[in-house]
């Protein structure tokens, strides 16, 4: 329906193609894109244009970068012992940003999830399998999404990586600090209190 | 802080610049931007740049198009004797989504705000009295928001055109269709029971 005019129409159509985004967010996007200074849009459009050209994986860790290998990985004061595994790069975003975590990463770049035909092979597994044999690696922390997903990748991983006598741990699962026994839910009660530790 | 790389890092800026994108949306969209194939990225590009250009007011109602005169002020079947008067295009879209309304628009692009510093002069006011001297106009049906602004702009408007003699409607407020009574607040309450209709 042409609700807008023909390029306003189109641009709310790319819009709300994107994820997250709906028909209704997409018209009040387009219509704070086309009142912004041409300039403002113009560098967006540049952004978006030069990351696609040349955001690339590292070709260590698989994190996003525009070098070769991405800031961590180069970083020579980073404790190269210890490889984090996340899902992807958000996830290690959020961890860089407790600011508090001083080793490397890997990022799977997915998770293994056989409902959406996801398997070990579709993620960055063997590239961290090879990292294990040829770096002198002491712990790998499993770091992925609490979800099935997660879980079922972080059993897979520590189940592949447990003969090489690398240490494996997982994140611990329990109540967020803040949040208020009555509104969890069951499940992460119960883990809650299975990962209790003594005071 | 460096969470990505340099060019992820400012493509995550720009788009969490946006209205309704946080930061963690704006990751989100990034990481899906670089994904897609490079044609999809250009395309929504273009698109943005080419709205952005050439999407202006249409010179009769205000709303948003791209030739110079808009579909809907240029369609000879619609009914010019009825005005319906919106803060916004996005609003002229939602009563287009009906399809049952066959009158033409003006669109404020805005509302009288005192408390955003948005008086009479700052909205497409003047040019709706310009539009009610020349034209034989016989409705002016005001559907600004029911919101404060939007309500003392159809104060204000009303009190305006009544010395012309030309009739002045306002859009029902009241329960929404298939909204249940006890989730309604208690203002839209009392204007459902003062508006109500003999059957």
């Amino acid at each position: 329906m042409n609700l807008y005019s023909g390029k306003m129409n189109k641009l709310v159509e790319e819009l709300s193609s994107l994820p997250g985004i709906g028909s209704k967010s997409a018209g009040r996007l387009a219509d704070y894109l086309i009142r912004q200074p041409s300039q403002r849009v113009k560098a967006l459009c540049d952004s978006i244009l030069d990351a696609r050209e040349n955001v690339h994986f590292c070709r260590i860790c698989y994190t996003l970068t525009d070098s070769d290998i991405c800031p961590i990985c180069s970083n020579e004061s980073r404790d190269r012992s210890t490889i984090m595994v996340v899902e992807d790069t958000r996830d290690l975003a959020a961890y860089e940003k407790t600011g508090k975590y001083n080793g490397v990463y890997h990022v799977l770049q997915g998770a293994i999830s056989p409902m959406m035909g996801v398997g070990p092979a579709d993620i960055r597994l063997k590239e961290l399998m090879t990292r294990l044999q040829s770096d002198d690696i002491k712990e790998v922390i499993i770091a992925t999404n609490s979800s099935l997903e997660g879980e079922t990748t972080a059993m897979y991983i520590s189940k592949l990586i447990k003969p090489t006598g690398i240490k494996v741990t997982r994140i611990a699962s329990g109540v967020p600090v803040g949040g208020d026994l009555e509104n969890i839910d069951e499940i992460t009660l119960l883990r809650a209190l299975e990962g209790r530790i003594s005071l």
